[in-house]
């Protein structure tokens, strides 16, 4: 099916370290899923990434390209989506810019995600560009015109801005973009193989998609289990334990049957780990597939992201002239532009 | 004398409306006269320009040619200064985006020029862009790497920020800029026709560049004198009078004997006016020459300001691929850009 017929849907992520098995409950199934319905754009957010590694842009550099040998290892199709770099796409920060004007630095304040991802600290304390986080988020939307944008609750605040920044943009100017709408998806937080909330990596406590059988081995032995049980035939509290809590995720059809046998105390937390070890593998072996095909060939994963930032800026170019033209700025055009 | 040895000097003006004799006095006679020794890159700001005017952008489109060509009347000489807009150098925004990392709210709101330009409105109630015109003021500076700007007083603590912000990018990353230093200049500030202490067009006390000897004997025969004085013989305050401010800027070597005369009540206001209004039509007549010789071909106003935009991009392209070698956001170039 031809992809002009689709609506288009942008994702990211910001390009700070390798994707784990949260990112994939949490966004890369749902990806992968609808990659075929939807016109898919999905950006690797190295500008923004700068919001917080701003003094370690090597770590970004670094990451670029495992960020993308992950998302082709879950499948993501670069036939069906368009993979592109945010810095590579100035589109971007020229709508930043633009927005920027009639965005109130209360409306950004007020905005939850920026509020809890300062952490408490005044609002003086933030840099400048952490603030409009927002702002720029609106810019990724539009810049290509997406319609929908799939969401977990916590990032709706982030979108309801974008949907603002729309409407007012639309407004004082000319209705030039879509207003998006959230996909929002049932998004499943992974706890973390320590038995924190969230799997992080700056927790320590993540699955990595790149995991070998050997590392996933050793990782969910040493992972927590319910500690009120010692001996194997304690009753367990299956609602209490990680392993438990990955079953439920990554083999619900077989959770239930786990979750009475802990209970009774006749499955051993070895004998259930290694089930959850066998469940895993199932799921990373064809990803550990499709990453050694390409892994093998670096030059693919290049040529790929050059491809989809080729296309991004396509349409960068063509919205921005919309943009332009809505706002009056379309003096002349430079010859080299025609 | 080729360009390439002299040191880069960018000034520019918010492109909201004509300029005036306070322009002319303040900033551009010293553009005319310094064109020659610096490379003279001088911005035609409607991005800014949006900060304050984005509800209404098309009074930034008519005014864009009027102030390109109020630049031409007063001398500045195309092939010696470049002249470009700020929209059409996409770059700028990328480095106010890039820029904006790594300023804080705090140094941004306890800019004075922020503080009384938002006149005591709180932080909150500004626009997220308003915030951040001296981040973009940095980008106009560096992104051509000026280390030339001839600033007023008022405008000193806006460069300030852009040394800090250059100092921090060379630190962080790698030395791409040089660091701006302040061109102070004298910049007497013109009184208006009304005796407000500023000439300015939105108070209706200016006289325009592009006035006609008839409408400027009518503004000055209309303009406040001292108004203690009221018969011709009557004694004069020239020190309170705006006709002697004009006299002491646009004709200083009389104005001593006019301060006298007027005090000794020897010379009446009229013939005191009358004398102005020539002295302005000396200064003003070369650049009603030079207008109407531009106006009658506004095509070529129009290549002027393209073929300045399109040095300026040239320039701002090649900044741009040093900032992102630096940054290490250079993992690519994409062939078209080869």
């Amino acid at each position: 099916m031809n992809q002009k017929h689709k609506e288009r849907m942008l994702t990211g992520d910001r390009v700070t370290g390798k994707l784990h098995l949260g990112h994939y409950v949490g966004s890369l199934q749902n990806r992968v899923m609808l990659q075929g319905k939807y016109d898919s754009y999905i950006l690797l957010a190295d500008v923004q990434a700068l919001t917080t590694h701003f003094d370690r842009p090597d770590s970004i550099r670094e990451h670029l390209r495992e960020v993308a040998l992950d998302y082709l290892a879950v499948g993501i199709d670069p036939n069906q989506a368009t993979l592109f770099l945010q810095s590579m796409v100035p589109e971007i920060a020229e709508l930043t810019v633009f927005f920027s004007m009639f965005v109130t630095v209360n409306s950004l304040r007020h905005n939850p995600t920026i509020k809890s991802e300062s952490k408490g600290s005044s609002l003086d304390e933030l840099y400048y560009g952490f603030l409009g986080y927002p702002v720029s988020q609106a810019a990724d939307i539009t810049f290509c015109k997406a319609s929908i944008v799939p969401v977990g609750d916590d990032q709706l605040p982030h979108l309801e801005l974008a949907r603002k920044v729309v409407r007012r943009f639309n407004e004082l100017y000319r209705p030039v973009f879509p207003e998006p709408q959230a996909l929002i998806s049932e998004t499943p937080r992974l706890v973390g193989t320590d038995g924190n909330a969230k799997m992080s990596k700056s927790l320590g406590n993540a699955i990595e998609l790149d995991i070998t059988p050997e590392q996933l081995s050793y990782k969910i032995r040493r992972a927590v289990t319910d500690p009120a049980r010692i001996r194997k035939h304690d009753p367990g509290h299956p609602e209490v334990c990680p392993i438990y809590a990955y079953h439920k995720v990554f083999e619900p059809s077989g959770a239930p049957e786990i979750h009475e046998a802990c209970e009774r105390g006749s499955i051993g937390c070895t004998e259930c780990k290694h089930r959850l070890v066998a469940s895993l593998n199932t799921l990373l072996e064809p990803m550990r597939e499709r990453r050694s095909r390409y892994a093998g060939n670096p030059r693919v994963i290049d040529e790929i992201l050059m491809e989809g930032t080729r296309r991004a800026r396509e349409i960068a170019r063509e919205t921005l002239s919309e943009v332009r033209e809505a706002m009056g700025l379309d003096y002349f055009r430079l010859p080299e532009e025609d």
